[in-house]
């Protein structure tokens, strides 16, 4: 195992020059690759994610396919509260579902303490196994931030409008506020042991932060999520923080503590570089969809992308949402070669 | 009959002073109404819209319960392709359905030429009788934008992603062009016909625009938009341009043609100006979720929308998107009263 402080990627979190653009893809280990179907089984990702060879295996297998400058754990969100005993399930096609959603201040006693070493100790495994493997690419660890993980945890199923989430942040605000304090010492320490473990980064995914206007955001969402962020900062690890149709929250995302905020692909890079400022690095943002058309528009989304940044550090190429199951794996490896052949401006 | 032209709604439309700040709902008509659900029966939407005295009663119901400022033809944004037979259900709790999705271009036959007297008469006859009811009231007719309806067609069923539909736009741009400016001739149709039986007012649904970068939107559908509204300017009623997620792209909403562009609860109302300048209104923009928390909760977000505008004429309180079946119809008669409340300064 080498150390992997200048490897391109960390490098670009932290804002410097990184010779290259570095680039990875969320869900790069997943339903697209045929040697994940090939070994993953029809079981529940909650289960694969508990045997280590297989889930270290999954982690590694993009990183061999494309030669992506990061690998990202192979794992879930729901991880942690599901190991607490919260009892959820994730169905195929349909997302985590929840036996008995979060209610009132009862439910509060169902989330904790967390200790990932005793109630998922194949985490810190699997972390340890990857690191293992991947020599200088550096792994990243995540977690689901406060927000997300509660709408999972109120609305019991998949929502469009996040109506009960939003119904409990506004009418019940201290309810919110413990609830939402559990889930940052749970991501906390989740994340936590991944770093412990090996991991290089961190990313927390606030995947649904971008259906909360501004004000809410601020006032129910970005004290936890910073307590997330403040609890890391000893472990001088780069922290990554990512959501979708977050354009007016980008400055929020990033004065939570994120050293790079993650951009779906509504907002141009350029655009929102300028709303960051010079002092934050930006993940993306090539829109998913846009890989399952032909190739010459592929080629013409991403150079916009990487010409939209102007040579600037700080800027990790990625999508602007997860691979989708149908991608073509081969997309993915010409895209892998043509960030990799950009030339950086100097 | 009298002359709605200088009714509040209808002048705020044009960015003039109103006296008070219009109110309307969208899906204000709907499940969310117990005399609705009455008399709605279990049948298609598509169905119960052919039946013009069910029809006017559904798109008066609203405006007698709530005093709202202007009706919205009850209808759907498929009624047009359907009545061309393209082969379109509704299915309850999923959306639109299409048998044979839009695939290549022979699937262009399936969609014209419309001529709404000929192939949706009821359409017509219900704009007439529920203006005839409604007094100084406006109605708002409407149609789905080129793009959304697009998305339907060419995905089949409810997606979220767009991927179909966003790979036909970047891989076989002619078709695309080809497919968006026949939607564009049958919305324009569709809200002639509506204007020329007594609508005073048309709303363009994209609700889907949103999910496109603002370069993709500019290069594949807002030519089509801009041609429906140019389409309407001889008729000389105010068009509304309304999507959801579309904070980057509310200039070129307006930039299509639009008098007032409609904006979900991402955007600060006050940033939506700015970056709309002052020569367009307004309409928006409480997270109908929000409707769903104690009154205290809806009113002091609801004030937060009205102090944003601060004031200057061309605002015309709305949703962000439609109102929620589960939403207390209670709460939309207190925010109507808290609207028609606001002191406009001068």
């Amino acid at each position: 195992m080498s150390e992997p402080a200048s490897a391109p990627f960390l490098l670009a979190c932290r804002n410097q020059p990184s010779g290259r653009v570095p680039v990875w893809f969320m869900r790069q280990a997943g339903r697209s690759l045929p040697e994940y179907r090939a070994i993953r089984g029809t079981g529940s990702i909650l289960d694969a994610v508990r045997d280590p060879e297989l889930a270290t295996e999954v982690t590694l297998q993009p990183v061999h396919r494309y030669g992506v400058d990061a690998a990202i754990l192979y794992s879930d969100i729901v991880v942690p509260v599901a190991a607490l005993g919260f009892g959820v399930d994730i169905v195929s096609g349909v997302g985590p579902v929840i036996e008995r959603p979060f209610r009132s201040a009862a439910d509060l006693d169902r989330l904790g303490p967390f200790d990932p070493g005793a109630h998922c100790p194949w985490v810190q495994e699997t972390v340890r196994a990857a690191v293992g493997e991947l020599g200088d690419v550096p792994l990243i660890g995540f977690a689901g931030a406060p927000f997300t993980v509660a709408s999972y945890l109120i609305e019991g199923g998949p929502s469009r409008t996040l109506a009960r989430t939003k119904a409990l942040m506004l009418g019940e605000p201290e309810l919110w506020a413990l609830l939402l304090d559990r889930l940052a010492t749970i991501a906390a320490a989740a994340l936590r042991a991944q770093v412990e473990a090996g991991a290089s980064a961190v990313q927390l995914f606030d995947s649904w932060a971008g259906t909360l206007s501004p004000d809410l955001y601020e006032r129910g969402v970005l004290p936890a999520s910073a307590r997330v962020f403040a609890g890391l900062a000893d472990l001088g690890v780069p922290a990554i923080h990512f959501g979708v149709t977050t354009g007016e929250l980008l400055p929020l995302l990033a004065k939570a503590g994120a050293h790079v905020v993650g951009l779906d692909w509504r907002v141009p890079l350029d655009e929102a570089r300028q709303r960051l400022g010079p002092d934050v690095a930006v993940q993306g943002n090539l829109d998913p969809a846009v890989c399952l058309a032909p190739w010459p528009a592929v080629e013409e989304r991403a150079r916009d992308v990487l010409a939209r940044n102007g040579g600037r550090p700080g800027h990790i190429f990625n999508l602007g949402h997860g691979v989708l199951p149908e991608t073509d794996p081969s997309v993915l490896e010409r895209l892998v070669e043509l960030v990799h052949g950009w030339e950086v401006r100097p």
